[in-house]
């Protein structure tokens, strides 16, 4: 994996520049891809003295860096969040499928950035999806010690099991598109069945 | 969704001369994105001649179309394939699961070229899942009737569900360069046990 490096700006002036080029960056990853983005169009649409872009970022990685990070964070403190006050796996685990679900739905952006990463840099791709299954397995450990997850099922597989769910039932609300907040928390719940309990008789 | 045309060859130098075109546009597609890759780099990296592109294909949608549609193909083939001569759900899912993993083992390009699709135009990515889905739907909903599918359970749901993990326990076994045959049947038997009966307790 490329090591590149950013720098949080200092000051509120340099707080509005740092913001304006990562919420353009992040726009025209979304739309052209990384690839097709060059600084310039960066620069040029985020309306930036030419020097600026380079005060905060080495280069183009590292504003994907930066923003790729900034998706895991958020999408890791959204579940935590809605956990917040439940006590069983199922409760948790519903909480965090909804909230996770409710994030696609509100900014659909994030799978193009997130995915688009296997072509940016493969081994960037394979350290977002290591690094959650990774806390996941610490998670889903805790509640085989409580007798609340099968303690007989490889829980590497079962992370990964749970992200793929989570993602691709995302999609299939992404694709819906007048769906309502009842008809998507019916989703959920229809997921949660085959969590407990499996698919087949 | 952009509709666009391709033509297939009609003699054996054309068949040729399609399957370069073809093999280097999967190439330079997976390798710099469909965006940052042109008509002119795909003619000049085949060999072909400029007009030669043009005798088969509209433009570069065009081509890309193909090649979605070529794995498509392949991707149910192989599942198909697979679950010959198996009656019960159990034993078909198992097998689709397993060739659709070995699958992405064998062509991991498959997943930048699928999931690019969201970038180059969302309906087509919308109407690639949805019409797996559909199908999905189709063939489980004969097993309910056997009785070996739950019935209460939405089958849509059930369907992006069994997609999700075919595609990310799939990464699960991309990320790991070194996994043997037997390594990979383990993981498969790992996440048939989550199908049949569930995660939690």
């Amino acid at each position: 994996m490329k090591t590149t490096n950013f720098r949080l700006p200092k000051t509120k002036v340099g707080d509005i520049t740092f913001k304006k080029i990562i919420r353009t960056g992040k726009r025209l990853f979304a739309k052209h891809g990384f690839q097709a983005t060059s600084i310039n169009d960066i620069i040029e649409k985020s309306k930036v003295a030419a020097g600026t872009f380079y005060l905060y970022f080495d280069n183009k990685l590292a504003l994907y860096m930066y923003l790729l990070e900034e998706y895991k964070k958020e999408i890791r403190e959204t579940s935590a969040m809605a956990a917040v006050g439940y006590l069983t796996r199922y409760e948790i685990e519903r909480a965090g499928l909804k909230s996770f679900i409710k994030y696609a739905k509100r900014d659909p952006l994030a799978y193009k950035l997130i995915w688009e990463s296997m072509s940016v840099d493969p081994a960037i791709f394979k350290q977002y999806y290591q690094s959650f299954s990774k806390s996941y397995v610490y998670h889903l450990m805790e509640f085989v010690d409580l007798g609340q997850v099968r303690s007989d099922v490889d829980l590497e597989t079962a992370s990964y099991v749970l992200m793929g769910i989570a993602n691709f039932v995302g999609l299939q609300v992404v694709f819906k598109e007048d769906i309502t907040e009842e008809q998507i928390d019916w989703i959920v719940d229809e997921c949660m069945k085959i969590v407990k309990n499996g698919l087949l008789t």
